[in-house]
């Protein structure tokens, strides 16, 4: 992990597991002098305090923001905005805002026109957190390992770009950098439409024969894990990148539906030739990463 | 793990992945006084009794079952009625025969009416393995934890089949006993579908998108990892039960389909209720198993 300069005061809008598990990180590798943390609930951001995820709970987000070099959105995306017209005035001039949002480019083109000339926004999605959410579930270590994408648009001050980008990385994530339209292009496919299919999948055995559940592996367990994420969050998601996702589910149906024609056929050699092609392409996954 | 009786020979035929595994397990858990093993390339069946997964590598399918009172076949499904023909006249009268092949319908009907009159033929279904194959990959505790299906045919005698799972259950696994086209139509939901779903998936992407796949997380990669069985062995098991997977994609299809139609719409009380629905369910498998 690389050295990060410290930031004097971080502000965290949002204490669930993301927002939860920066405070911790940022507390343990002293990358943040005060951390104030700041929930719609004032009890989970005094829980987050007694839990160390952060020295303060604001009582707005105002208060929050107040004096902040970094502000970090850890909100349900749907809430970003109202959020950041709330407290822009009371922002430093100058100060970094961030979030930590599964989805780009709606939300980079609405805060980047809010905070223009206010602060410096650049969007960040660290590809942490899965199944679980919630404060409860939050640890200094969750980003460890993980993949961070951030998603600067043409005209971000590349200082502010490497100062976000060495603190994600000094809590232990690898960071890409990509457009926020290119970034929604790929979790389309690599993350919502899986996310989509693992549901589709676990419904399916639920409808058609429910008894079949009590038979299932590691396989299935592992397939169908992402399936258990908060469904409220995961809405938001789809319908902020429905677009993209609605082409990723076509070309997966594509893919089924000719599959399916094939074993109709009982053609072996298509089905070798997919399944061979399939594994090439997972066995390529387990050799690049980890 | 229950006690179970020792078998005097224990015949191993197809020294894999689960063969091998099969071979270290009894011999660990003392379940065979010798295990006797064959595979098609002698060499293989040497390299077994080096790595201690049987005591003798026996010079062909007839040398292997003779004086056994349990023959395992660990050979591909297709192989094996032929296997099956060569060595029965050679089997002592009222040994003990089982196959550990991921579809049973077919197999159970061919080798119990190859058998009859001269051996107790029970099929067996290890749900162990997953995306390794091969003798290199063979441990002692493959099949702990996992579950074990037994296929016993209506006049199937008790003793035997009590035998045979204790068998099972002496080297770690849970077992289950259903009739052979109930397993079928189980396998193709929880399986055999759902491994077809990963290859669509990881084809997909790697079609329209492959410099997508630099992002992957863990998620897509828990999702993907049964694609990375071995194909020949996959093709195999697909054909075998053609009819029950055609049936579980096109419900999959549907499932998806209606989720894309719904995202089309920006239904977002339907797409919160699919999610919902899905997060039960999986939630519901995580507290039924492990």
């Amino acid at each position: 992990m690389k050295k990060a300069s410290s930031f004097r005061r971080v502000a965290i809008l949002g204490p669930g597991l993301l927002g939860g598990s920066l405070g911790l990180a940022l507390r343990r590798h002293r990358l943040a002098r005060e951390v104030v943390i700041w929930g719609r609930r004032g009890e989970v951001a005094r829980q987050a305090v007694a839990c160390r995820a952060a020295h303060r709970a604001a009582s707005s987000p105002e208060d929050a923001v107040r004096g902040a070099d970094l502000v970090i959105l850890c909100t349900p995306a749907e809430t970003m905005s109202e959020l950041v017209r709330g407290f822009r005035s009371h922002l430093r001039r100058g100060a970094l805002v961030t979030d930590v949002g599964s989805t780009k480019r709606e939300v980079v083109r609405r805060l980047s026109a809010l905070l223009a000339g206010r602060a410096v926004y650049i969007g960040s999605h660290p590809m942490a957190g899965g199944e679980r959410d919630g404060l409860a579930a939050a640890r200094p270590n969750l980003f460890e390992g993980s993949l961070c994408i951030l998603t600067p648009r043409a005209r971000t001050p590349t200082a502010a770009l490497q100062r976000l980008a060495e603190l994600w990385e000094a809590i232990g994530c690898r960071v890409r950098t990509v457009p926020p339209a290119r970034h929604d292009a790929i979790t389309a496919r690599i993350s919502h439409a899986p996310h989509l299919a693992a549901a589709a999948l676990i419904n399916m055995v639920a409808h058609d024969d429910p008894g079949a559940l009590d038979f299932i592996g590691n396989g299935f367990r592992d397939m169908t894990r992402i399936a258990g994420g908060p469904a409220e969050m995961w809405t938001g998601i789809v319908l902020s990148n429905s677009e993209n996702i609605r082409g990723a589910l076509g070309a997966l149906i594509r893919e089924l539906e000719a599959v399916r024609r094939d074993i109709a056929r009982g053609s072996k050699s298509r089905l070798l030739a997919f399944l061979r092609q399939a594994r090439e392409h997972r066995n390529r996954l387990r050799h690049h990463h980890s």
